[in-house]
């Protein structure tokens, strides 16, 4: 397990209520140090415009060296400017869905300058808030010809969709792992594939692990993990293991059982927290998770799974944290 | 747009609590009349062991011919038995799933002896409850062995799966309209598709116009409707338009919009109510919103999606309803 | 039924994904004129800080006068700055909660100025956000401390408590309506209530008319309305009616029929829309609903009550809307 | 902490697709015997009519005394039989108001002879199910009219109201804590107080540990706690633990921090499971986080309330359980 964290975790976050943020805002070289400093963390995710644009990939690219961190995804900004507000990559403006595409081919330079293998696409702003407000056919092509056409610009990155259900539009258009392994197979690409995000999954209803399997069956197309924990209710981007803790040892289970190669990456909102202490407690609680899944653990788990006996299970879980 | 029912609807209905149901059950015969007397209603749905057996076929095909009824589908018993309780077409034993797809078989030859097009597979106990209870990857596989095996021997009649997050299972393997699909494309045959229930959507966090138009969009893979209403949170089976009303409206104008072929058939638990009322109310519900989509309305709202302005989409509605 | 707005509501609306918000700010005379410039619109609700501060009063009771517009109640700022982010009301600096009480005071003196009857009260920022972060108990007593000085303070003005289950805390402290009925009845002053937001209200699982009932029940604690749509899972802050009507059809009678005599005001964040638009869908929808409940309308749901009977609920609702 | 188990549990149980329930229903000697040999069990509930009627009383407590089982509470029949389908103690019905008081009568009658202090009213059918379909004010009422009047009949017995949002009805008239201690205080009696379904609370988006204290706050209303574990979406009745532990250590917290003097009760439904190792489990799983909250824990977690630091307590949480 490699983990990273995406870098503007921490540095200051606001919300619709207080929009100058609960804390100061860092410099990035201060960021990076922190990032650094927490045990464990080999790789950083940046974000368009937020951290990376096309004028500071050198300068980012010697901090990054000199901090011993890799750049493990770009996250190009398809949400964070108005121009965005009606949309991205589905946005009814062909100009905005064009800029769309040229922001994140730019991003993929970036990347492929920095060595970074990918490029997740979250895009927010394409969705919907309302009935009888759009037009889904057509908005859901619209991304599937914008993400094809950068898959093919360049096949040397891969491409990774995150879906979330909602926020900041009501319902988002990638809402779901099996929807957003639907796009990915009409694009049909090698180089496209989807991201899990934990906290999404969450509010989804979903099953996390089962998605990840799910992704996993169908082409190895999970491409990328976010990590974070919630109420389930909303993303509220919480550290790892402050609500939950079965589920994420069943998921680390499959992405283990399912041959997950990518990252374990960290993508919280401590908006009021101490920043880097907020980052290494998930990855901490992920590590201890870890050790508990040991060989043997693992093949007591595969026994479990034949059987189905839900107090087997329980009980099994129960003593293996409690002793 | 023809309306059908499913005729378990008109008979007594229990819950959890309260195991004897809250009326008395009426005959096939009572349920049937009261059935053909809903002014609209043309088809019904048999669900396999409550109403249908191999044994009553014949019988009740006359009954359906007197009443002037057809059998629009057929829902093969894969969660009313005991045997069921741990998985049908998904559990961990072979003879049961051995005799889930031979149920599903004998359903099959009915739905062919009573020229009915269509066999509603709703695999209610296929999932699992707790965390660490289900080798997901092994038992999605049966389902598409199963259902698999089934297409190719019935390649003259529909198979359409039917989607629902959970219950009676905390977590079901057909959750969503986007998995579901996923299991239907790779099952890959013709004869296999997705029943969408609105209030199986609703909990699902769909919204359930979109979900129609992504089965649509591949492969006009929307086979069949159930519709009922709820608060979102369960799946209450109530009267059509109690709660909402600008879903079902979007829902209608897509279902037109994508070229949907098949039956508008009702799906409802009235516990305590007069299920004949509660049914008539639902389908004078639909026929109202019919009316109100007529090809003007139609226009408008294809009009109206070129623009997506959430102000005047609205604005449409609360005028087109009063006036 | 009197309707006002929350001034702001005009404005330009962020989220944390774009702090910058998704359009321009007009000034307040834009806004104001924009105000009185919708249909039925008769007062406006300002917020401190945003709209209202000590020194500005005299300017905004001139410019209120000048568009024929009352204040009808003052939001004092518990949120929007980065001195009450561990909390306002309930904050574990003393100077803080010395600090949230003061400024509810200056607005209640400005109210007071203003002619303005009512403070509405929402300590977004008190509750909090992780498992075992809070001393509910002591920082619960510190809320009604606070809200019970300024009742005693300014006898002449009522405060209002809005409730609202989580943002921007996972947790807040008023959370829903007996909660917070509660905590006024605690306070035992005659100038203490309780404000309902409808789509706080929906996020909560309530039915909002029956919290409102019990607020009425209980010596008329309703207070004050907010109006809003959503999908239940969030608060959306949508155009009124654009998802929901059967609800806010059951809200009204009862409004009525409890002798509900606060205003009817709108709280929305028509984050990309015309907000003006947004507002005036808003009241449109309202009026719409208020003309269908007529005397004769208001005695037949009386009779509906009597009986409990779905079926003959649900077909009163249809036959009223849709003739 | 005693624990208690409900005797049913042990039981087979049904749903609304398998009213025959998924197992066999052993003798009630047997399931005293089972939870007898549950280590750490002393007690049992009973439900009316399914385990105990006036007429078996003596019986009863034989069996308990052999078992050497207390009778912790008796849960009347206010739920599953067909004559209170439209409400028990909220029914419009005067002689079913009638019934479901006497039908508790005759339990608190049953409570004297076995030694048993508490009945636990759930109301479950006492709500509704649609909008316009019912008369709050009055059918609250009616509860308070129903239970005040066993309270003053019987004041030597604890009744104590279990609140729950929804199921059977889509919304119970005791859905939240406050709600239903708002109902406990209009009663104004010192024997009517409310219990906590951890479950209940989850469904209802409650945090359970401030459901707790609110209740002990307000004149140590807490009679009652009932445990079992969910996905938060619905009363699965799972066992404790096997979803959530972190807010459970919250409330076993302050619990104690609160002086409750309560049974520590499992209320489950192992549809599926061998019902005496769910149960054993859950009060395993207590026990582990019981060993946990030694005295040490109890200041330290004092300790961080007083900070409020969600870094700290999420690190303490995780040493704690992890090592």
């Amino acid at each position: 397990m490699r983990y990273a964290i995406i870098l503007g975790n921490l540095g200051n976050t606001c919300d619709r209520f207080l929009s100058t943020g609960y804390k100061d805002q860092p410099s990035k070289e201060t960021m990076l140090q922190q990032a650094a400093a927490i045990e464990g963390v080999e790789g950083v995710e940046l974000v368009g415009n937020w951290d990376i644009s096309s004028d500071n990939v050198d300068l980012m690219g010697e901090l990054l060296e000199k901090h011993g961190l890799q750049c493990v995804s770009i996250i190009p900004d398809h949400f964070a400017e108005k121009r965005w507000g009606y949309g991205a990559l589905a946005a009814r403006d062909p100009s905005v869905r064009r800029q769309a595409v040229e922001e994140t081919a730019r991003m993929a330079e970036a990347a492929r300058k920095l060595g970074c293998p990918l490029i997740n696409i979250w895009p927010g702003q394409d969705g919907y808030d309302y009935p009888l407000q759009a037009d889904f056919r057509q908005e859901r092509l619209w991304i599937e010809e914008g993400v094809g056409s950068l898959c093919r610009g360049f096949p040397d990155i891969r491409f990774s969709l995150e879906y979330k259900a909602k926020e900041p539009r009501t319902h988002s258009y990638l809402a779901r792992a099996a929807d957003t392994l639907l796009v990915a197979q009409r694009i049909g690409a090698d180089n496209v594939g989807v991201t899990i995000d934990t906290g999404h999954s969450f509010v989804a209803g979903e099953n996390v692990a089962e998605a990840a399997v799910i992704l996993q069956m169908n082409g190895n197309k999970l491409f990328h993990m976010h990590f974070n924990d919630n109420y389930r209710s909303w993303d509220d981007d919480m550290i790892v293991g402050s609500v939950h803790l079965a589920e994420y040892l069943e998921l680390l289970f499959w992405l283990e059982e399912t041959g997950y190669q990518g990252w374990y990456s960290m993508d919280q909102y401590p908006y009021r927290e101490d920043a880097q202490g907020a980052l290494r407690e998930s990855i901490e609680f992920l590590k201890a998770l870890q050790r508990l899944l040991d060989g043997k653990s693992m093949e007591e788990i595969r026994e479990l799974l034949k059987h189905g006996d839900a107090v087997k299970s329980t009980g099994w879980l129960r003593r293996r944290v409690f002793g």
